[in-house]
């Protein structure tokens, strides 16, 4: 799909009836799609890794909008970009919206650049009525938050917030065997610089991202958007199920440490786990493999990898020690070995309860049903809610395809999201 | 190992008392150990190709033993080895007994060897105490039993029973790109020759085959040697489980369609079948593969393997209906799809039980206790066993490892074999 036919499809079947308040579907669509322009793949994907030439061609477009519409732009040394509108009353901490432009390799074109722009339609629409906050705002473009390129991620708003071990990011090297320091050399930022990109966090109120689901609860409740209640923090773990190799002819059944039937009997029972202990956690086993993997050899080996989530540490962390002893009771019933090695554990970031009600409102306000539900993934508003009062507003996502060039939301549905966000930021202000 | 160290290996430990009717175990080990020397690997293993210049060689070092110990021998257009002794009635059907001289790439010393030269010994045993048989008893080496080179397998017995497609054969290409009619000619032979292998099986008794167990039973019961009651018919399916992959984070655990987790319930469900059929039969999932395999993505796809033998039709053919039937019904359960193809099907060949009680015999004139074991694993006599009767025998495998150098049978376990399988074969005659 070229960008034009981008815009043609997402106008296609769009009801201009959302067309009000300042609000324009037809300039979120053409954004959207001269941003899917930037580093098109052959597959019509988007390609544009964090801090590469295209991330910065696409910061550098989104910052020309913003000074079209007044902002005040400036970039941190971590290459994040900030567009200011002044408040009524200046001097008060801002509301800060936005997302990344960046992708991963041949994602999608949602992922994103739908929060960075929705951010920025609101000023549009302000400008066009008329209307100016008591309290500053800010349009936020946070660099790299996918990590396709260091395979770790939110460089950008950690930067802000001044996290990240420098130490571990220098020791960094992408798939060409680029240094982090090389990489952000490469677009015209330093190590040093993005040392002082830390920001004085008493200069913002909140942080409120849009972003598109990346499930189907929302198709499936045939809604535009919806409140995310919390952040889903992953705990990694790999487990090894040590059996013994044997001949699938010559060794009786009684006779077997069968690495896969221990794995998978451990499998089967981490599907029941989540439910029974909180109704937003979940557990997967993505990835398997099997040593020697021949059909007539018994399993010796299996390595698998756990990924588990919930929105509450207190949860997600039970739901962990419950697979951890879990693997240890099934390895003893079918006498094979396990160990297990935890190579990731972020903290899940819960939603306050007022942000929730608040949000509740302006979906009231604009005729939508307010409903709930939590992020799975890890976005930007993860890093930030660990330091700062955040929220956060889902759009539908068709099929809840993401990080593909099928991932799709509906214009409608989009602009629809952007009047629930902008009457909440509205809300947020001492006169709202 | 070096050759004379193998020997040394075998001796350390060997009780001369076996050594009695003609027995030599010093002959025995000397012959494996000569053997052993063809085809080294670097790491001391057997890499004796069928049809190879290596399998060749061993051929005709044998060959040399057979006229030593007054046998005429004979090549047939398959590249079998046949060193026949007259019976002192020679009009009789022969009793047949070997094995094969070729190997898996860096196999161990004694799966083919070992079957060769007992029946070997039995005619230096009887050379050496003046016995002649009545019936006339032919001592064979089959080419290409483990069908190394076009991973097929029994190429010299399917030749000798005039069975296999020889269209299908003249496709096949080896890893080096050559055809089988190529290889062939590599070592003396042709098409053509192969084509008149076949035997008038009107003069063949029965085949006789003794050989190491590949599997730890009699290590477990302590005995040298075991009958064998029927050679397990393989049957391998590939299933495919067809899901839908989706965002570990963002997809609630009850809308998932997670192929791993049906593949699960599916390999946990296998394991528990053979028993409820059959004492002898075994099921295994050995291969299994999982797309995309992503530590956080949902397992859209998994295929596996189950490997399923009985030396029964029936029963073999009942688990392989049941597995069908359970990939099914647990496919349902999970939501998901299920396809299976069925890539072979040998038939089971059981042995009689005239046989194995003349077998339980010999064991105990031995004063060994007769021990009943399947055979898992595919043999010459498996192939014999379609069209003529067969007796095989087992030789205890230090903890039951096969195809690999560190495979490995005691000596005294081997002479032991052999004077069960010379006093078999006596048994065998009509003044026996």
């Amino acid at each position: 799909m070229a960008a034009n036919s981008i815009q043609e499809q997402l106008m296609k079947g769009y009801d201009e009836k959302h067309d009000y308040d300042g609000l324009s579907g037809e300039r979120v669509a053409s954004r959207l799609a001269e941003l899917s322009a930037i580093g098109r793949t052959i597959e019509n994907g988007s390609n544009r890794p964090g801090f590469s030439l295209e991330e910065k061609q696409a910061k550098e477009k989104v910052s020309a909008w913003m000074r079209q519409a007044g902002l005040a732009v400036y970039q941190d040394g971590a290459g994040n970009i900030f567009g200011r509108l002044s408040g009524k009353s200046d001097y008060l901490p801002s509301i800060v919206s936005g997302s990344h432009v960046d992708s991963v390799p041949n994602g999608g074109h949602f992922d994103g650049p739908l929060g960075v722009l929705s951010a920025l339609e609101v000023v549009e629409a302000w400008k066009d009525t008329g209307y100016q906050p008591e309290k500053p705002f800010e349009v936020v473009i946070f660099s790299d938050e996918e990590g396709a390129r260091f395979n770790g991620g939110f460089n950008g708003s950690e930067g802000m917030l001044g996290l990240g071990n420098m130490e571990e990011k220098l020791l960094l090297r992408d798939a060409l065997g680029m240094s982090f320091e090389e990489v952000l050399h490469d677009v015209g930022l330093s190590v040093a610089g993005y040392e002082k990109a830390k920001r004085n966090l008493d200069e913002i109120e909140m942080f409120v991202e849009v972003h598109i689901e990346q499930g189907k609860r929302l198709e499936k409740e045939n809604l535009p958007c919806g409140i995310v209640t919390g952040i889903a923090g992953p705990c990694w773990l790999d487990f090894t199920f040590d059996g013994k190799a044997g001949h699938a002819g010559n060794t009786p059944m009684n006779d077997r440490h069968d690495a896969l039937v221990a794995a998978s009997e451990f499998i089967l029972e981490i599907n029941k786990l989540p439910r029974q202990i909180s109704e937003s956690a979940v557990a997967t086993v993505g990835k398997l493999d099997v040593k020697p993997n021949g059909v007539n050899v018994i399993p010796g080996k299996v390595t698998l990898s756990v990924d588990i989530r919930d929105i509450y540490k207190e949860t997600r962390d039970e739901l962990v020690e419950r697979v951890i002893a879990l693997g240890s009771v099934i390895a003893k019933k079918h006498d094979v070995l396990v160990g297990s090695v935890e190579n990731m554990r972020v903290n899940p970031v819960p939603i306050k309860e007022e942000i929730q009600l608040a949000f509740e409102k302006s979906f009231r306000a604009k005729g939508i049903r307010p409903y709930k539900l939590p992020s799975g993934a890890g976005h930007d508003a993860m890093i930030v809610g660990g330091e700062l009062p955040i929220a956060m507003l889902f759009v539908q996502s068709k099929d809840g395809i993401s990080h593909n060039p099928d991932e799709w939301s509906d214009l409608n549905d989009c602009v629809q999201s952007i009047h629930v966000l902008k009457h909440f930021i509205e809300s947020l202000q001492p006169h709202g």
